[in-house]
């Protein structure tokens, strides 16, 4: 059985907000409420720490130059508001942070600008899981929210950990960069998953489709329209920051977007292309289908049309009329038989001639 | 049988307008004509009255800041050319408050601001209604046209009462776009609906697809092409909300509008990938079928294939030639059978090889 | 059988224009040639008149404030070419008047605005039927340009001589504006046309298809798109109206015609959708021929399976060898009898469960 | 068998021009490489000449006001050389003359106005035929290089020649539009055959459509395609050529390309049509050919379903047991041929109201 | 069987690039890694030479005008790093270099200009090998890194070495030009390569259809969507570059860069137009095959129609009826075999006049 993906989940918006007001701060998603714990990491280009804080203690006075605070848990609303007083965010914007059914996009407000995003990677069973992430870029300061420990930033902890590359030595906004480069690198994991799922399933279209194998495509399909809702939007939204004139980003780290805006480029361009070959796919297993019926056919009518006139022959001779004179004839039986032969290769011949042997 | 829903209403545009002047004040629609009656709710930050209104008494001074001013029943023409003289209407404005078919739209008068709407609901019977419903924001007034009592405002009516959120602050401005978010939001009613709909036939089509889910799947697509054809000028709209620098609409209210264009944008994204998904069920239907039929040619080509040749050999046996020695043999007969056991089972071999059975 | 319908006119318009140089005056269209004859009608606010009268007696003075020529018959090359000299028009636009296979367009000139259009109205035998029709507006006159008497302007020369709405107050900008109205008005009547037609094919779809019903839909197809190429194009034109900043059009005019734009867009969308529909009624078409071809197939199927197997037992039977021991057993026949019973009775209940019966 | 039509020749620019610089002078083409020739019509208001001119007397001094210069044959490279450098022509333009696989396209050098196109014509056995056509619009000349003595142009010839119209009183921009405009017109004559090869095959497909019926509309197709190739880009040019200030052109000359355009429009818009239309025509062709399977179907179904169960009646009493009470019986014979009626009567009233029969 | 080509590479981007930062230098490949070998040609107007350079004696001093140096192997990132020192290019510049992966673009730097590209040929065994290639301009010298000895620019180099055109008299710019002119020539080979495996396919479908022509229509598919892949972006690419106003470009080299493009779109349309003729060839091969599935069962329905009656008959009178006339008569056994000719015979003639004969 192909397995089942859900293109849509369970819960709905139209349940969670129906006659709220805009702004209203509610969580939006498929998990239990947990309270969110807090992970911080503050460098400069010499030093580095990271530690849990609480949420009460916040804002963080900014010990170090940057800093980057993950929230982990976006379903506790206290924190959420919380955190949204203590940097002074916009209701409208901490709905989003909690919304994860909202579309990725990018907002800029005067003091902050704020980006949704979805995080693509594979769990442990190699599924494709989506996870709603938002990022806030402050002055020196970057806030991530994401539903789960499990995220696609540990490159970028490694970068400043270990002070491999330009990263520690340069502002919050190469750190938002940076963290957006790190969650569109990772679209090509889903996409190499999708890329392997094509190639094995175009295998078994050829060497041995079954029934299931049609659900198995339309699977993947709605793998790939499920990852295209999700990914398309974001090379609109990098483009527009690489023409943002946002106070809190420097002209020449933008340098570093255009190369996330190329690969947006060429993730897009590939997931079009999927779905087309998925389709190529669709089409292809049907036709693999209709050959099979054909061969059906031919095999029918290759052994329908053979024994039915030979059938037809021994019928005849089976009739009882008393004045039937071959019947008596010592060369009757075998001229019925060498009729059989006869009409028999006869028709073997044609049919090899068809092609349908 | 799968429900029927006309993607047109019965009556047309065509016979109750052909030839008249542009401006022609005339409900164009499928209810029968019946008065209007008004519900008028005004409020300012501290105080709120609502109360039914006769027309007669128009215009209602506002003794409070704001006011919205429900008008029920808009075939009564009567009451709706009062209505436009007391608040300075244009006659081509009215003529698309009374015009159920009216394409959503958003008119700039230099008083007024004009909007025209669909309103998605399930009803009782949990079927979508596509209600007609025009939005005129005037100087403090908002002044609302639908066909029947029923709603999708009561969300606003209650942040209004209960003075939740910022409404009770805030202008007709804010209303005027608190009531277009309110239409909005329901759209994703409409859509759960699709989507729910959709499941259930997808559902159909592995498990059990029968003729007439065929016949569903088109009656889903339908009613996919009638939302769309309602609510995709929305997202254009809003967007010219937003940029508007209409003299009614203060520009830090747009803000909260940000949050509706991109719900549009979303719901747009939805209907087309429901579109699709539609598309692909359609495609898969036909694909289950075809395999159905190849199963059963599959048997037929089975059984005709083992037994057609059998009775043939029978038939030889049958036959009355006076010289067939095998006849008079006391192996012939044992042989024969053998040699059906023989044959049967060669064939079933083959078969089974071929994955026939 | 269904009714033919041509999506292009047998004649030519290689043929008639080939190696002639462009403004040469000459009729291109399927009717014969008769002479055009010419219907004034003139009013201001109190007073019209109306009446024949003779193309040489042009040009007409305007006794009263604004006048409407209905030119009738454009094969007439006299005809035309004498009231271009009186009107002082240019032979480029004498050429598109004269030819009726002109697509949809409008030309502003200095002292003149020209535009050609199509009428599509329902002829006696309800078929639509499509007319070429030319405005143009001169200084306090429109001169319409139609091939036969019959035309869609009624109800714009009611509103003239009932006095109704704003027409007699206003000018010939006005005028032409209303009558470009009416045109448009009248595209609801085919189209609703259209829709009846699809609603009644797909009735036939669904409860009786026959190999008939694909060439309906095939027609239904081309008529839509014979509407298509000579609709689609007004609403850009109107748009084009609506920014022009042509002398003879006043601005507060414009605002009649937003409304007319509105129609073109929701006719342009209608168009669109009733194209999709077609495409879906075809493709229903195909899976219930298809359905319908498993049904005979489960048919044959059914008999076949049953009674080819007992046939053979049968024939066993029927086999003459000497020692066949259960031709003398006195439980021999009705053995065989049950065996027929518990076979058929076995694939039977076999089929039912595949559904198949 | 349908006629083969290449949409791309034999020959290919790659085996040309591959490593070859950019302005490299060699004909890329089918035919075989013949010398020049060249005419020349020279005319002013009240005079004209025409004759032949050897390439080596260049340039032609201007005896009368305007001259075209019709260059035949492409392929002689001395003479292309030699007229480029006389009239002072860019090694990259003379390429694009030679280069019959060069696009339409339209280039502005400061001393002349170069164009690429093709004619379309119908030639002595009605098929299409394609042809390279370069038109120069130099200072009071236009250069036209042609690959061989038939061409569209007859009709400005004619037009010079009889001082028909306005050509012999304007100047070479004049001369350089009505040769463009000469072949647009003739796409018409390309268009009206393919509307007419489409018409016979809607006839074929719906009253007999046989295996080579497919092959026919494939066949269509790419005629279709190789047309939309070379036509459709012409109304872009075109329209660059309307909004060109270019020294060489006046603006009043301009007006009569609006008619072109307007011929291009059209154009493009058919070619969509047709495409559309044939597209349609397989897809009823394979409904068509469905539905005879289906037939086919029926026949076997009906034929087979009768008299498969009555010779399974008659098999019984076939059957050689010594204890079978009805063979002895009087009535035995009678009520078995009783049976064969009712059961073959019985299926037949089944298939009739199955609406098989 | 079909030869596989992978659209995709094995080796995936995500694997070697996935946490790495931006800038990052690692070759993204299939190929194992080699040491780079750098080749030098430099020359003026009157002079060249060339010859193999060591990349640690960079940078190479320009003793004759202009230079290009092709860099062979780009899997050494010792090599590649100091190359990149040397001329102070960008590590985001070297990152693309090195990354086989990377999809067409040009990036402008204050002093260099830098392309990627991919470079199409078909290799000893006719396949078509797509090849990574970086050129960068700058001031008086084209570095040009590639993966293999074999490239697309023989061409040029035989141009600069003969002498021949105008390349030794023109600069680094103009050299730029001519290797992107020259892997665009290259565009053409790929496309002739497929247009010749389309035009076989083609002769296949409607000659000799099996099986695995439906596989090769599939593997041609892939081949262009590859191609179109690699090949579409470098049309805007060319067009930026006709419009960049980079310092290292002359206004007058731009001249050469119109033909480039042109040849651009004209490929790309080719790529469109091979697209829609592979998916016509599809739907000519499912026509066929249900056509000869059409064949298949008009064979079976012919014979199992005309000898299921017969049988019927000839089961009759092999019933053991004591009781049956026609047995003993003496025309009895004549007359059945006149019976069974003229039912073969009807039905034969039915069938003709089915036309399924």
């Amino acid at each position: 059985m192909a397995k089942k993906k859900k293109i849509i989940p369970k819960f709905s918006r139209s349940k969670s907000k129906l006659g709220k007001a805009p702004g209203h701060i509610s969580y939006v998603g498929s998990r239990d409420k947990v309270p969110s714990h807090l992970q911080l990491i503050t460098y400069n280009e010499n030093d580095f720490q990271q530690r849990e804080v609480p949420y009460i203690k916040l804002p963080i006075k900014n010990e170090l130059e940057t800093s980057m605070l993950n929230v982990v848990g976006i379903s506790d609303e206290d924190a959420i508001n919380s955190i949204g007083i203590h940097y002074n965010l916009n209701n409208l914007l901490l709905e989003d942070v909690m919304d994860t059914l909202q579309r990725p996009k990018v907002d800029e407000y005067e003091e902050h600008l704020f980006g949704v995003f979805k995080m693509l990677y594979l769990d442990t069973t190699k599924q494709i899981k989506i996870e709603h992430v938002s990022l806030i870029l402050l002055d020196k300061q970057v806030l991530i929210f994401q539903e789960t420990d499990d995220d696609v930033f540990n490159g970028v902890r490694e970068r400043i950990i270990n002070k491999y590359g330009r990263i520690r030595s340069r502002g919050a906004d190469y750190l938002f960069f940076a963290l957006l480069d790190a969650i569109v690198d990772n679209y090509y994991v889903a996409l190499d998953d999708v890329r392997e799922e094509l190639e094995s399933l175009e295998e078994e279209v050829y060497e041995n489709p079954t029934k299931d194998t049609a659900r198995k495509i339309q699977t993947l399909k709605k793998e790939i329209l499920r990852i295209r809702k999700w990914v398309f939007p974001v090379k609109e939204i990098v483009n527009r920051l690489l023409t943002t004139e946002h106070q809190l980003i420097q002209e020449d780290t933008k340098l570093f977007l255009r190369d996330t805006f190329d690969h947006c480029t060429e993730i897009n361009e590939d997931i079009v292309l999927y779905r087309e070959m998925v389709t190529s796919l669709m089409e292809m297993y049907m036709t693999n289908m209709s050959n099979k019926m054909n061969e059906v056919m031919k095999v029918l009518t290759v052994i329908a049309s053979i024994f039915i006139p030979l059938t037809f022959i021994a019928g005849i001779y089976g009739m009882n009329f008393t004045n039937m004179p071959e019947l008596n004839s010592p060369y009757g039986y075998p001229l019925v038989w060498a009729s059989f032969f006869i009409i028999g290769l006869g028709l073997l011949i044609y049919f090899k001639k068809k092609g349908w042997l």
